[in-house]
């Protein structure tokens, strides 16, 4: 097993206009705290709070693209939003091997994303297994 | 509250080669599972097995756009995947709420996503907070 605990990997993400707008384009989600300036500050926020699951597509890539190998496929993932984020935001990704599981090529991850004040925006565990 | 347990939700989704395409245009996941036929053959599967992430982005519009209420936001999301989703496929999307916790404006859903031939390729939870 090409894993082992304690195994880190870190990412940066920028929450772009391109990847916000594109990932509106593509999955239709207008729902107001993300697309209506005004409504976003009169429910507390400082603008626009950008989707949560924009940072799941980020999971998407560093699964797929960042990891040493490429026979990877996830099994379980789980997320926790802690803190908005915002468009234009810089996130830094920081993931760990929590587990190896090698009677059933399983591994587990636990990440975290920050933002520039190095405040937790989310986190959470990712379980992939490792075939062949 | 607006919701109340045991009320249910269903949505269709087409993972159609316009989602596939965007969503690797968007997230730059160009792992050989998703993109390469052969390579997704010699391990097992039919073909090409879709982005997970995907079905995450479909989420997104069920909570954004689906819901009787717009003022909501997402806390805590978990998706197992359970069998591989493949391009084409049209996928019947069933949610319930399975919890509601007045004092803290928080509801939880139980969700699963079923192919055609009715297998789940995935389940979950999704707690979402209702603001005001």
């Amino acid at each position: 097993m090409i894993f082992k605990e304690g195994d880190k990997f870190i990412e940066k993400f920028h929450l772009s206009e391109k990847i916000y707008d594109g990932f509106i384009t593509l999955f239709k989600d207008r729902n107001p705290l993300h697309t209506d300036e005004q409504f976003a500050i009169d429910n507390g926020f400082k603008g626009r709070v950008m989707h949560g699951n924009i940072l799941n597509g980020f999971i998407s890539f560093f699964i797929g693209e960042c990891l040493p190998v490429k026979n990877v496929i996830i099994h379980l993932q789980e997320i926790q939003f802690k803190n908005p984020v915002y468009l234009d935001d810089r996130l830094d990704f920081f993931a760990e091997v929590s587990g190896v599981f090698e009677s059933v090529n399983t591994v587990e991850f636990k990440f975290n994303f920050k933002n520039i004040e190095t405040k937790t925006v989310a986190k959470g565990k990712i379980q992939i297994g490792v075939f062949k």
